[in-house]
């Protein structure tokens, strides 16, 4: 083993947890949430979570985006058809299991991913279907619904275990974790300027990097006391999840269960909703709604499975928004990029070779000529940039020495500007370590 | 770490070079091929070949297939250029050097890889363009051209470096090795069954897999002794490529320098060459080369960097080809589903979810009731295929040890019977080890 890795391996890991896992919290008024071990998992560990709108004043808004994969999950098709069936009205909770995604698992998959609304509809005593379900976990495996069951009826009956205090929630966040080496769950308070309002959004969720036989699948879920309409709603996710959660990278597979929802209730005193047809407060919140949900996607990112860095892939200047991001995307997903960013090598062909490699929309996008690549540090130390290829020609002088720096931190940057238009896009990657080999090498034992 | 890895991790490595090395060979005729260390690698390795064609007797034919990668070296620009200049006819010689890939390197670049062709071009007496030129190493760096210019005159000078026996033909071979870990060289005599006719075809390539500053550049080219026309060589190369070097997976980056060349240069006697117009002829010698560039591929991929394993991907009943191929390529190119066959487990899920997210052209393409996905091996035992998933149903009765000995084997195969149409593609592929990360996170020291 030669010496750069040698020395990345006795590195001392990063302590995930204390870094990223929040030590108290506000959160939105009108929900309660709670949690159990239902013995799905093996381990004991809390494996189901339930989400339950209290507030009863305001009809209350869902919506959500799920997995393009051909091959979706039972939880999927049956959270589809609540949303179908509701048009995204009147949802009043969330129920999630860790251990099995029922995923490939035929008609009783989808009985039991009804029954396990209707059990939770039953306890809500909602004659209307009012329950999304999500499921992570292995896939190709009979849910154990005797457990689902039972837990589900202790959540609702044990007045311990349904609250609304910091601790409630975080149990909630690690009742839905299979690999994750943390929970992820972030709070925020934010005031409309335009109207004085203010409100809460809390967001949950698990990553990705998949271990087997789970599928990575990448569960969230987002919650807020604002009183929204269900067309403004899903308009809002659809743009959040756009520039978040498709826009982070660990090994680039997609699961069959991955699912982003998002629950309104009003709970806060407002004049009326937050509607599409009031395009300022419209924009203000959904604003508002893409940044928090890209700092609950760059947790799943920090997550990445054996991940040692966070980098950020900027795509500036595009011609287009699309192209933008296929090529933050190709960089982001190159396996040699990845590598190179785990050994701490300042190794620039393969970011241009990834962008040469891009399946573009227009080939106007790029033009070799106009490229510019630079890393930039993100610790506040300078140069803060360093150019890697100017207008096409690499920088004959490059600092090795700074490169060096840069690559050494655990956060950085990768700036691409292709100098055709002004669109641009964002992705968040990680490195792909030995580790990342081992984990996924090797689930069985 | 767990036992599987800790058992892989004490298997004995396989003697690739003894394996797949031949150790004779007879090749076609009117051919002299040389090669020298020219000083570019710094390790005094060879890194300098050429391949001449000396058979004066019938004009000989050339073609080639180039990486689509935008940002295309200077010996691939060339090389386009020699190609369309000469319409395909009388070109006589390649030159290939190894250790510096001429890529990203400006004006200066262009006028070297023309440089490299006008000395080859000098030295056969040719005053008309009548040389192909590739190049695979570091990119963004100046080829030494008083190192290559001093190495090619020496070529020629040197009575005993060029010749045609098998060690002059295996030392091109080693000639234009990167990271490879066997020089690949393939040798076959053919049989015309509708003419009778005897020729060779010669293929001699260098893989894939990146270790930086290369950029992993697949080098082949293929040499025949028959005679073909320009257009049935071109359609004959392009048809076999698509089928042989495009249907491997390494890492899935593609580089800046990637080149397929083919000569035909005549010299066994015929009445007259093989054209499109015959095409009982035609599509047997389009047969032959296929599988013969299929043979010369399959060795880039047992050479992948780190590979333990040689894994077929066969896409069967497809309802066309183009979504049989994407959808090989995407489990082919998957981490999970490589790091799975790195840690020998039968790990279907990350088949199906590779199939799911397989961008298709025609969604019709996949019905997840008509999937039948199988392991199949390949030492001959019995049974030889396992069904994982039977009409879009796991197997529940997967017989999970015979899954393991069929997963511990070298070489196995991974059955996709999409059952929607009658089209099918396969792919080669290898698995995702540690050692691969430790090759590309650390290429410097």
């Amino acid at each position: 083993m030669k010496q750069s890795l040698r020395l990345l391996k006795e590195k001392i890991p990063i302590n995930k947890y204390s870094l990223y896992v929040p030590k108290c919290g506000v959160f939105p008024k009108g929900f309660k949430v709670g949690s159990i071990a239902s013995g799905v998992k093996k381990n004991g560990n809390l494996d189901l979570g339930i989400i339950v709108n209290t507030n009863t004043k305001t009809p209350s808004s869902a919506s959500a985006v799920f997995t393009t994969n051909r091959f979706k999950a039972a939880p999927v098709l049956q959270s589809q058809r609540v949303l179908q069936e509701t048009k995204g009205s009147n949802i009043n909770s969330i129920v999630v299991n860790s251990g099995c995604a029922n995923s490939i698992t035929g008609e009783i998959g989808l009985k039991d991913a009804k029954s396990m609304c209707d059990i939770v509809n039953k306890q809500l005593k909602s004659d209307k279907p009012s329950t999304l379900v999500m499921s992570t976990g292995v896939i190709g495996q009979k849910l154990q619904m005797d457990k689902i069951e039972k837990g589900l009826v202790e959540i609702f009956e044990n007045k311990k275990i349904l609250g609304d205090d910091f601790e409630h929630w975080l149990n909630v966040a690690k009742s839905i974790c299979t690999t994750d080496t943390f929970p992820k769950l972030v709070t925020n308070k934010f005031r409309l300027s335009s109207t004085g309002q203010e409100y809460t959004l809390t967001g949950i969720a698990k990553g990705a990097g998949m271990i087997c036989p789970n599928m990575a699948t990448l569960l969230g879920f987002i919650l807020t006391d604002l009183q929204i309409t269900p067309r403004a709603l899903k308009k809002m996710l659809s743009n959040a999840t756009m520039r978040s959660f498709n826009c982070i990278s660990v090994d680039g597979d997609m699961s069959t269960n991955d699912t982003i929802t998002m629950i309104a209730n009003g709970a806060v005193e407002t004049n009326k909703p937050v509607d599409i047809e009031n395009a300022q407060v419209f924009n203000e919140v959904q604003e508002n709604v893409t940044s928090f949900a890209q700092q609950l996607a760059q947790l799943v990112v920090r997550d990445g499975e054996g991940s040692t860095k966070f980098v950020t892939v900027k795509v500036l200047n595009s011609l287009n928004f699309n192209d933008a991001k296929t090529i933050a995307e190709t960089i982001s997903n190159s396996n040699l990029v990845k590598t190179a960013l785990y050994g701490e090598d300042a190794n620039w062909g393969r970011i241009l070779c990834a962008i040469g490699y891009s399946k573009l929309n227009d080939i106007k996008s790029l033009k070799p000529e106009k490229l510019n690549v630079s890393f930039v540090a993100t610790d506040g130390s300078e140069p803060k940039e360093l150019k890697l290829l100017i207008n096409g020609v690499p920088n004959l002088d490059l600092d090795e020495k700074r490169a060096s720096q840069i690559l050494a931190l655990p956060d950085l940057e990768i700036l691409v500007d292709l100098g055709t238009g002004s669109e641009k896009c964002q992705f968040w990657t990680c490195d792909l370590s030995h580790e990342y080999v081992t984990i996924n090498g090797d689930y069985r034992s």
